[in-house]
């Protein structure tokens, strides 16, 4: 979600006569639901039911401008506001006969946050304000409950001394479990209305020394007082760091809502409670809530008694339940949304108290955009837009079951946690090398990668885990990256692991845990257990509610969804998902495999040229057999294969001395004299930057004709079967004219080789990698001699902003983030006004010289909703996400057409 | 200078009736001087002298358009030019009476190269064309002089052996050696004519046993065999390599001339001789030459004879004395310039065989533009396009004597070549650490520091040293680019040297030095010697003539000179060569003395802001100093001041433990863990891009705090002294508003503080680096809040190429450069397409927001004419290059000016 920012001009620079406070009196409200931003969720919600006839108690909600000129005026009420709370509050008392303070008949009130932006839980709600003791005792007559109107009074004190007095809310806590302990009473409803007494004398005293003075009796300044806590509760930590994490801009303000008080707790004829019109977890298309009889609304939350099923409450309050099921029906309707309800049954009279659109499970969001449009409620577009892309990668990954979960917690086996690098729950064997992880998922168990971080050389390793853990980087780092890549769950940068790789051990929280004991892995939540925790894993071919949802994207989207893959296996599930052509094979990931590796360091270390063709020809032999495979799984698809990239001395990482030798031929000494002395020779200051991609090709053409006679010798071969095999060849890192022309004149004369050899024409297409600032600049040259190109953003970002992805991460990007220098991780999402500004300067110049040129992206972005959107209005053909992200690529794709109301014809 | 590049079309798509050959007869030529490009400098030259009534011996030249045909053809001279040559052929024969192959008066011809850009003794030339047995007969008889016919017939196989039959000259040498040992005679020229004739019946013999063919009798035979060797010869190794050097595009071609032979062998009243209108090593204005009596062309090269002074050829020949000197001073006035000729005197009678413009060393052509404005030859904006910005370079360095360098090779001290990475001669101790060097210079030693490579630790060693020396790198390496800024002699990758450093020894071919040794190397041709060589150093100030055209080039450029300077030594120098602003001072330098660095390392090793800033203060009473000298030396100028750019760990390679123990109050076994801790943690993958620059401002704003009290508390304190200085805070590697923001906010903060201390007013400028992509796209944005730009196009060359300049050299840099990849070293001369490009979206965007905003550039290539001239087009403020490059950038500045026609207001 991108964030919201706030349309307020500065409080100073509006008339006087602003218009703070908007009342809501039963079936005439000032507000209605478009006034989110001004009256928040909850405000808008209020006005909105109050218009549409519905009981809501009467009051009035001050708008966040005013809490915004309160912090702009510096923590004071901007002026007019308190007379215009006047003038409400004695609208609200004409309304309801009753007056603030009134000892005969008092009126109470509830004063409660509500911004634009649903944060709930996160700010601060007072209720009963306007109790002292006067008022306390009027109510008490009024009711006829003594109990009662001491248990409200001793809530009122706790609650306001809390939040608005800032008095530390286990001073009261203590004091009530004090007296329940005299008492000998198990629960808070278990005291006496006399015990309660004695409760609020301990409260009123620990007011006098926390804060030397009395609790404020006067209701006004009560209820002045708690309006400005509300206001300051949009500051309070919870909330800044909720708004943080949700990117929700701080300069929105909260709204405050006066309203009426009715009670719950009244009697066994009250009661009060909290629902959904369907269910947010499944979707199911049923009422779901909970409530308690005779208790306030804060008690259903507290958890101190069980809440019942709402169901239940048809029995008990007939009359109140008929009434709310219709009124969360006609609420439903009137929202086309499910709602998230509150409400109150005061001595049998139903009073709404809150509606807004319901936060929902990925999997109930998905059923109830389905369900929705089969009731004709939604349209599909509508349907498309109420799923989240991230909705969609959560249906797809395993995840623990909660009550494991938390069975784990309270058994004391959460190890603490990581960041969220790659979603999804996974639990195995921890071990701590590559090679071992190999090793033990040979014998068929399941392991997890546990490493202080990962390099490229972990790549088998990796592949042959389950999850990957690593104490060190952040959400862009070696691990993360490629776990994204795989699909596999991971939680990356756990500060308080140690791994002591020699020990085979990793510590944590003063444990010590040896290689080969269980652990899991929640990749979402970055939480870390020890022992297994079961897992549960979705079937995406049962997913038919989502296949729905992103059929009905596809209709609407413009832009392509490809994938990255490397391998078969992925080509397949990629196809499953949607993907309609691979936009990114490596092919360095076919170099790495164990048994291939050792022919790439023999070829690496050769002293000529006749000597790297011997190790080529091996290996060519192994990459026609991986290409035939991928053309197969992708029959009838394109599949563009980038030729090899990492710089050469990736490859020389760990070596196994005597497979070297044996195929060198040299003895074990030579031959490590040798490595040795290529590692040196080809030792780099900043590999990022150095011998790679096409500038590896230009040194050694011999690479390039191997790579290119086993692109086309594969796709000859599969042809032959009947395969449609569509290569595209993408050369990497082309920044310069002399570069091109080179690769491409290589590239002809091997082509034409090969199909001379085989007698057949081979149909390729030839691009280019646009992944650094110079190829943008040239764009219109290059599009000359290409037929398509692939933005390569996770370079382009480093270069254009002249960032290091491996180092950045730990040094300060992290700092960057969190203290607002950039808004949001450049390789998370593409910094648009930066690299995206290339990106366009690329794709203008490329089409200049071809109106239609194919241009994808290949890059990790392809897979950020916020750039897709961004890729969307750049005007390109297709994104290429890695192969989990396909689905919610669908989905981002079709609601970026949607925002940006341009469908292109793909 | 820049390529030229051809303006020919392919031959094949010419019109048949192309024209071949343009003849030249007395008093009528076909060519003229502006013809260049298609007659070569030679043909052309002889036209115009020819036309002028010069006495020039009548002939032909055929284009170079035929030559590239030549090639185009597959090596076969196209359609219509034997028969152009040979309609040639009969006027020449018609003019002069003579026919080619009579036996009874035989015409004889030279076959001459010569291509459009003057490549002196580059290519070839075939003197006597059209002996055989019988014309020679004819000769002698013509001559009465049998031993002249047999010469001239002895040199014409030998020359035509050797050019055209590509027979190895040896072989030739071998036979004549051969010959005078028989005979007993020292000279050629003791040889006999019946000796001669011996001689020449070997040479046939060596073309027999050679090409399995008798020498080619027929003349007309010989004559086209000759012109498909001088075409041929365009190709030769020496050819193409001189090209390359001097960056001549290789498809110019050449024109050859088909010359009358004139002889100046014909007895004593004929000479021959080589000679320039003014002295092409001082420039003195007096004909300088050499001639020999009774000789051929070819020994005054061959220096077998030792040619006299032409003043000497007045007594002994005064008609041809007094005509030739005539026909030069006429030459002169009428090209404009200095000319090179070439004349015969055939029994008396002179005859002009070439003119064309002398090249000169950098002395001459100072005067000479000099002398010629005063002459009134030439005007000022002539003059000053006259003198090249390297003759400037070259004349304020060092350099050895010539004549002990020929006496070091005949002595076998000279070592061999490395590459010639920063000019100018140095003669020193070779030392092989930076500490040593430091150490004997303190005992007052001139000491060259070798080294296998250099890294910044080696700074103060490099400084100590008198010149540079490694076995590795290129012309981009630390080393180079270090000694380029500090104006140091340098040779680098020297490939035969091995440094061993632990013995303090250096080893090359098959000598091995020890420490303490003398070595001499020459920066400007990459030589390499043992032992002292004595320098010779020009005094700047006494270069009158140099001031004079740098003084003219002040009236006509319009781009800024100021200096990247980081010391007050290296301030006063630039002053003094016309400096007008310190466009960048680092401040890392001044980390980097040996005082200083132990306290950097514990701000470093510091674990809080708290003991951070502690050592901080220590090094702001260091930096205040430096402060103050630098403002003091550049009173009432600009000084552009850099605050701390590098990662952290470049101050961490080389550690004083005991002085940092000493520091930090550690023990030194806690320091060294301290050190190596912070070591891994700072370590990068590509520091290039990573913790650096404002990034490291952010992270540790402290070092930002001291920097700024330490600039505006040194400015204060000499302005109290009534210096006017004029400090300018430029932040390194700004690419977001988020960083600009913080910085800038923490500078003003910072200022105000030391105001309010100081009770003054301190007036700055404040201003950012642009040198990265991302800078130069929000560049409008960035000007919104600085005050001028500098552009690091050193950086910018490295994200934008996505070229590591450490790694790319060795890599595959050279490689690009020499397979014409691209078609410059891009650190050497900025890439205009590329990184030129992304300036100019720097400069318009910046220049869209503030139409005068100040813009520098203050990398490498403010010192590269190319590169200057690119930037005086793009609208640049002004340049800023090393000290040694301020004379020579003023001059390039006033020609950018001059050929883009355009003179800003500066």
């Amino acid at each position: 979600m991108a964030a919201v920012t706030s349309q307020h001009a500065p409080a100073t620079e509006r008339p006087t006569k602003t218009k703070w406070v908007f009342l809501f009196m039963p079936g005439r409200a000032e507000g209605n639901a478009t006034m989110r931003a001004l009256l928040g969720g909850k405000g808008a919600g209020l006005a909105e039911m109050t218009n549409a006839g519905l009981p809501v108690p009467p009051g009035f909600t001050i708008t966040t401008e005013a809490c915004n000129a309160y912090f702009d005026g510096g923590r004071k009420l901007p002026a007019g506001l308190w007379d215009q709370v006047l003038e409400g509050l004695a609208a609200v008392e004409r309304e309801t006969g009753k007056r603030l303070g009134d000892a005969k008949d008092p009126l109470l009130v509830s004063v409660r946050s509500g911004a634009q932006m649903s944060m709930p839980g996160m700010m601060d709600t007072v209720l009963n304000l306007g109790l002292n003791d006067e008022t306390r005792a009027g109510l008490a007559k009024l009711t006829g409950n003594e109990r009662f109107a001491w248990d409200a009074y001793r809530r009122f004190i706790q609650m306001f001394g809390r939040i608005v007095l800032e008095i530390e809310g286990s001073e009261f806590e203590h004091a009530l479990e004090a007296a329940k302990k005299k008492a000998k009473a198990k629960l808070d409803t278990d005291l006496t209305g006399d015990q309660l007494k004695g409760v609020v004398a301990e409260f009123r005293k620990i007011v006098r020394k926390e804060k030397g003075r009395d609790f404020p009796s006067d209701p006004r300044e009560q209820l002045r007082l708690a309006i400005e806590a509300v206001f300051r509760s949009w500051f309070g930590k919870r909330a800044h760091d909720y708004r943080e994490v949700n990117k929700i801009a701080h300069d929105l303000g909260t709204a405050c809502s006066v309203v009426t008080m009715v009670f719950g707790n009244m009697g066994n004829d009250s009661a009060t409670g909290v629902a959904f019109t369907r269910d947010p977890n499944t979707g199911e298309r049923a009422i779901f809530g909970e409530y308690l009889i005779n208790a306030q609304g804060e008690d259903v939350v507290a958890g101190i008694r069980t809440p019942r099923k709402l169901s239940e409450l048809e029995a008990e309050l007939p009359k109140g339940y008929r009434e709310f099921t219709e009124i969360a029906q006609r609420l439903e309707k009137h929202y086309r949304d499910v709602q998230d309800l509150e409400f109150t049954i005061e001595r049998g009279r139903l009073w709404m108290l809150q509606t807004r659109s319901a936060k929902r499970t990925a999997r109930a969001a998905v059923r109830i955009a389905v369900d929705m449009v089969r009731e004709g409620i939604i349209d599909r577009k509508e349907a498309v837009k109420r799923v989240e892309p991230v909705h969609v990668d959560q249906l797809l990954l395993p995840r623990f079951d909660e009550k494991a979960v938390e069975r784990a917690r309270m058994e004391g086996r959460a190890l603490g946690k990581g960041l969220n690098a790659s979603p999804g729950a996974a639990t195995g064997r921890a071990v701590f090398e590559a090679d071992r992880a190999v090793e033990m998922k040979g014998k068929g168990e399941t392991v997890l990668l546990v490493r202080p971080e990962t390099s490229p050389d972990d790549f088998a390793g990796m592949v042959a885990a389950a999850g990957i853990l690593t104490s060190r980087g952040g959400s862009t780092s070696h691990a993360a990256v490629v776990a994204r890549g795989l699909g596999l769950p991971c939680v990356v940068g756990m500060e308080t692991l140690t791994v002591d790789l020699a020990k085979r051990t990793m510590k944590v929280g003063g444990r010590t845990i040896k290689e080969g004991a269980r652990v899991s892995i929640d990749g979402a939540t970055g939480e870390v257990f020890l022992g297994e925790l079961p897992t549960i894993r979705p079937d995406y071919d049962k997913e038919k509610d989502l296949h729905q949802v992103l059929a009905w994207a596809d209709e609407i989207r413009a832009l392509g969804v490809w994938v990255n893959a490397d391998t078969p296996d992925e080509c397949r599930r990629a196809r499953k998902f949607g993907a309609e052509g691979v936009g990114l094979a490596r092919t360095e990931h076919m170099f790495r495999e164990s048994e291939r590796l050792p022919y790439v360091q023999a070829m690496i270390l050769a002293a000529t040229e006749q000597e790297r063709r011997k190790h080529l020809k091996k290996l060519e032999s192994f990459q026609v057999k991986d290409f035939r495979e991928i053309f197969a799984a992708m029959d009838g698809l394109p599949v563009v294969i980038r030729l090899i990239d990492p710089p050469l001395h990736e490859f020389l990482r760990e070596i196994d001395e005597r497979e070297v030798a044996r195929i060198t031929g040299l003895t074990r000494p030579k031959a490590r004299a040798h490595i040795e002395a290529r590692r040196a020779q080809l030792h780099e200051e900043n590999p990022m930057l150095g011998l790679r991609g096409c500038r590896l090709l230009l040194v050694f053409p011999e690479i390039l004709e191997m790579q290119i006679r086993a692109i086309l010798g594969g796709a000859a071969d599969v042809a032959k079967k009947g395969v449609a095999a569509k290569p595209e060849i993408m050369m990497p890192l082309v920044g310069t004219m002399g570069e091109l022309h080179f690769l491409r004149e290589k590239v002809m004369e091997t082509a034409a080789h090969v199909e001379k050899e085989r007698k057949t024409k081979i149909p390729f297409k030839f691009g280019t990698m646009i992944e650094i600032p110079r190829a943008c600049i040239i764009a219109d040259e290059i599009a000359k001699h290409t037929e398509f190109f692939s933005f390569g953003t996770n370079d382009l970002t480093q270069t254009v902003l002249g960032i290091s992805r491996d180092d950045a991460q730990k040094s300060f990007l992290t700092r960057y983030v969190e203290e607002k220098v950039i808004p949001t991780d450049p390789f998370v999402s593409i910094d648009q006004d930066g690299v995206g500004a290339m990106v366009r300067i690329g794709v203008e110049r490329g089409r200049k010289t071809k109106p239609d040129l194919k241009i994808g992206i290949c890059g990790e972005h392809g897979g950020d909703p916020a750039s897709i959107d961004f890729f969307h209005r750049a005007g390109l053909t297709y994104v290429s996400p890695s192969t989990f992200r396909v689905p919610s690529a669908r989905l981002a794709a079709a609601q970026a057409a949607i925002a940006g109301g341009v469908v292109r014809d793909r």
